[in-house]
């Protein structure tokens, strides 16, 4: 039985960061490949999400509703983490934590995360060290912890920048074993060069 | 008031391809920037549109209620555009090159330009020349106006491949005015180089 990927989506979530790493899970890393992942949306409510795009995404579930047989959580930057309809989903990273689960967090998902204490016992990367004392203020206790890289994976968390959704693919592509480390490396390299260089 | 840029969406849309435009178009392209443009998706009907990585998008409009004093129309690629669903379009291309709308069309987008004979009097790009010879048939007289690179824009119509979302947002964010040169530049090489680099 395939496994789901839960992307959690709060209103004005960033859909570039989340696009390629949905596309991979749910339809394969190669052409016509098999995929031991499918993907579903998680959001506050049932309504419709607007992404910064302004595309109306219909959650497929909500906080109340979510399945628990989940294989890795995915936090989606945007311009909404530091509202209170982010405030369930410090419960849900720590139970995901606790239970194994692979967490991403990406853009200002991983300003939530150093917010949350969450970033404190493994390397990391996020918008910059600034903005993750910004948002960690004493519950961020980890700065030195922070790598100037696109994206980072240590044990079960994988983090990134708002700018790097293919690197970020990639780490959790890895994590979840979602295809071999040859086939996921191609990937990488079509999608962030591209079919024609220079 | 703003110009609407509207989004075709059909089933398995490629959202990795719509995103960075769809972003920079409706929320600017430099941070707390203005923008000119708002972004909608428009559908066949009003049902909800599965893409390839699993979001379901409610669309805006559908093919039988969208506005038409829109500025640009943009074939978002994906595995439909070979289907009964796709038929519509061509008289949607149609309209919008005739009064001088930017038609931009990426991955099987522009193959479905080529199979309905738009890249006719155009140089373009596409899923390589293979591609567009094969969904063209007889209706595709322009090989020799087939460029080998990420995205192309000549007159109004904006193309490129599938691995070029960040080239083809660049192109058209040009063509549509969206920003200044510089800011388009600095704006493109942010998000295909990204935040940290090496």
């Amino acid at each position: 039985m395939k496994n789901n990927v839960l992307f959690v989506l709060l209103d004005k979530y960033a859909e570039w960061e989340a696009a390629p790493l949905a596309a991979a899970l749910n339809s394969g890393v190669t052409p016509l490949g098999d995929t031991r992942y499918t993907t579903a949306t998680v959001a506050p409510t049932s309504d419709a999400v607007r992404s910064i795009g302004g595309f109306r995404t219909m959650p497929d579930y909500h906080f109340d509703s979510m399945p628990q047989d989940y294989a890795a959580l995915v936090l989606v930057g945007g311009m909404s983490w530091d509202k209170p309809e982010a405030g369930c989903v410090e419960e849900l990273v720590a139970r995901a934590l606790r239970e194994g689960k692979t967490v991403g967090a990406i853009c200002n998902g991983a300003s939530f995360m150093a917010a949350h204490g969450f970033l404190n016992d493994v390397t990391h990367t996020g918008n910059g060290l600034d903005q993750l004392r910004l948002w960690g203020g004493e519950r961020y206790t980890n700065p030195e912890g922070f790598i100037e890289r696109q994206a980072v994976a240590d044990g079960s968390i994988v983090t990134a920048n708002g700018s790097a959704g293919i690197e970020f693919a990639r780490e959790m592509l890895l994590a979840l074993e979602a295809d071999t480390r040859e086939n996921i490396d191609a990937w990488y390299d079509f999608n962030k060069h591209g079919l024609y260089r220079g």
